[in-house]
């Protein structure tokens, strides 16, 4: 068994030379087994050169991939040489899973290695008991920048930003600006600005490191910082302070107080998470999912998924009986009832690429009640000219199909009308949902289907009905 | 007029003390009905202040606010003052429509006054004889350098990055690379790393700007460096470039040829900008639309939607023919044509919910075939739960509704079938998409909502005329 067991950690180093990850940008399993056969050996030597030095990122897939025992085994064995960033990324299920399995103790020791706002990101999801004891385990300083971080609401930039900075006073020179920064040893582990501040703290300015390089040693930082225009509020949503990042190319910006004094800052690589994190939401939402994870119990999930599949089913039956107005009329002619869905369907559809590109627009800030009707017409015509072309089409397959060119008229003639609701539907129902303050990415989707679905069967049914002189 | 007209103007002037965007985030309209009246006066003087010192993404608001009459004026008449950045902040419909209306002179004296990054996002959708006659006019080495970069295929980090960089041998000191960076005036604007190359210009290693002003003068560059790990290829497909950057926190990265020589520095705005358009990519694919933006004529948008209800139409028809099956079915119970779009549109919303989850997690890499058979699993049970809940729930309206126990339970049958094809439908078809190579967002949905029609129909139609007893 030793021996074959040797083998395959020797081709885990070789497969580390080439990356931990296969092609297609997941785990190899082939690193997963030997980390798992590592494990089940408690193999602390192994684990500690082969999975102890990897990347933060890497030793959250890692995490992921593997089995909870798994997990739970490896962090022990680790001990000391687990690196806590890992925890920043991974799933929140995970995560929690991990950290409440963990003595206070060990957290304590573990989120004081790492930069603040990863800190803060570990103790956010904590419960107050469990945050209060760890905080307390904690050096002072370290407590009170932890802890005033955590009094920011959720998901404003005071819990994304991170509370080590560089800060000069501004008659300082350059070259003093460098001097202190070669001799201190607790300047924050990547920076790529350094703040002028007054000796309240009251932000004064930035300059950028590349700023600094350029400057000679006599110049002084007063001379050549500029005004940060854009110094975050720490109350501000994270969402919109990624706009700001995004709009002007920052790298990072200065978090202040509300008397604007500086408090942390904001960097980039946070940012970039928000923002993906803010796309993920929107398409979860529009897909009538919550916030889950794969690694959500299936239980949370299909409970986390019910809320919307009870507003369809309240909207179905709403179409339902929109057919069982013309009752009659389908048992008189029972074609209707096969080419009925096809009008909604088709509606359904236009409808959903309508809401998308709405949905969108308003998320990027690119529609407004100025542009508004402007899109309203766009979207009119667009809903015409395909409402037009594939009336075209289905009348002539459903008048063939029943040998009845009269109905194959009746079906065209709903389609065009079913057409024109989606693109109003699908224009009209985010925008309505955004002017009063909902999120138009969240409910559009059902409101939007039961519009085509309601008008679609009304206007084929109701046609038919009408036309072919049949009674409902 | 000139006095209502320069009171406007004032406004205008406070306004931008308050920034040019409403609560909104919108260009203010007061803003913009003054730079219009401007426009319309030809009053340089007023536009070179309040719109000529505007911050690119700035400007590209609000020429995207403009009419388009407009913003080829407002582009003249600022002239020399018009910053072409600006143009890669807009719809690419308005950048060509700006660009197409410049004479190419002026384009060259734009574009050579922006970033090599900048000018080749502007000048990589001209058509190749435009873009040689504006290269023909611009500096040798500028040439070059752009060709270069837009020899690279589209959407690659070639075509992203900057060729602008700090690059330094090995043996110099860190106190020969400040001085050298306080000297040299032909640096980059905006720089956060150092290179380091041997003469041939192979990369060696990269040094964070923050380590430089850190370390002593005398230290040697190549006792600090780190071995750049993250070089990125230049025909690397920009959106694995951006996940490099996001797994390792990057600010910027080298870009090196197939001979491992550096040609470039990606930097992370770029890569944010390009996180963006993806996530928005895939929101888009999965409403059924393509890449269209709102600028975009009516006409290309409804050619661009067209092929998307084509395919919708054609499975519509596959479940209108379900249904044509058991037409003496519904003859005979008329009920079963008003509950049966109920079961139909209950399985494609659920479906949609279990689809999305797939295709996000097979875009961050969460799911891969060594954990689907999991996710399989548990997308199933929770299908099946929700699947009876709801099946309770329709059963009892229906069997209510109709007055008929039976018809209630049929229904409900019919429901748990169709949830269960929803879970598997949702999950099976993305990963088999995912498996032959195509982009899982782009026809899942159609698929999806297939399979959910044809099954509810066919169970709830099939189970009825069984139980009932029924010809069909």
């Amino acid at each position: 068994m030793a021996e074959s067991e040797t083998q395959t950690r020797q081709e885990v180093t070789d497969s580390r030379e080439a990356g931990i990850y296969d092609e297609d940008g997941a785990v190899r399993s082939s690193f997963l087994a030997s980390v798992g056969a590592a494990i089940a050996d408690r193999d602390v030597l192994f684990l500690r050169a082969h999975v102890g030095g990897l990347h933060p990122s890497e030793l959250g897939h890692v995490l992921e991939a593997l089995q909870p025992e798994q997990r739970q085994a490896l962090v022990q064995l680790l001990g000391e040489d687990f690196n806590f960033a890992a925890l920043t990324e991974v799933d929140e299920a995970i995560r929690l899973e991990i950290v409440d399995a963990l003595p206070n103790e060990q957290i304590a020791e573990g989120v004081q290695e790492l930069d603040s706002d990863d800190a803060v990101y570990i103790l956010e999801d904590l419960d107050q008991e469990d945050q209060e004891e760890i905080l307390a385990k904690l050096p002072f300083t370290e407590r009170i920048r932890l802890r005033r971080s955590l009094e920011y609401p959720e998901e404003s930039a005071g819990r994304r930003m991170q509370t080590e900075f560089v800060a000069v006073p501004p008659f300082w020179t350059i070259g003093q600006t460098i001097d202190y920064m070669r001799e201190d040893n607790d300047l924050p582990d990547r920076f790529s600005q350094v703040f002028v501040i007054d000796p309240t703290f009251h932000l004064l300015g930035a300059i950028d490191l590349d700023r600094i390089l350029r400057t000679g040693r006599s110049v002084k930082v007063e001379d050549i910082m500029h005004e940060t225009r854009h110094a975050i509020p720490a109350t501000m949503d994270q969402e919109e302070a990624a706009q700001i990042f995004e709009q002007y190319d920052l790298l990072s910006a200065a978090v202040v107080d509300e008397n604007e004094r500086l408090v942390g800052v904001l960097t980039i690589d946070d940012v970039v998470d928000v923002i993906q994190a803010e796309a993920e939401e929107d398409i979860m939402r529009m897909g009538g999912v919550g916030d889950e994870e794969l690694s959500d119990s299936v239980f949370d999930i299909s409970r986390s998924r019910a809320p919307w599949l009870l507003v369809n089913l309240l909207t179905a039956f709403l179409s339902a009986s929109v057919i069982g107005l013309f009752d009659a009329t389908i048992e008189q002619m029972v074609a209707l009832a096969v080419l009925m869905p096809i009008v909604a369907s088709m509606g359904g559809n236009a409808a959903t690429q309508t809401m998308t590109v709405t949905v969108r627009a308003i998320a990027t800030r690119d529609i407004d009640i100025y542009n508004a009707s402007r899109v309203i017409r766009r979207e009119t015509i667009i809903g015409l000219l395909n409402g037009m072309i594939f009336a075209v089409l289905i009348g002539l397959v459903a008048g063939l199909w029943f040998h009845n060119p009269h109905l194959g008229g009746i079906i065209a003639a709903a389609m065009v009308i079913n057409m024109l609701a989606a693109a109003l539907g699908g224009i009209l129902i985010p925008l309505l949902l955004h002017r009063f303050g909902a999120d138009p990415a969240i409910a559009s989707s059902v409101f939007v289907t039961m519009v085509t679905d309601v008008t679609g069967f009304f206007a084929f049914l109701g046609l038919a009905s009408w036309w072919f002189g049949l009674s409902h």
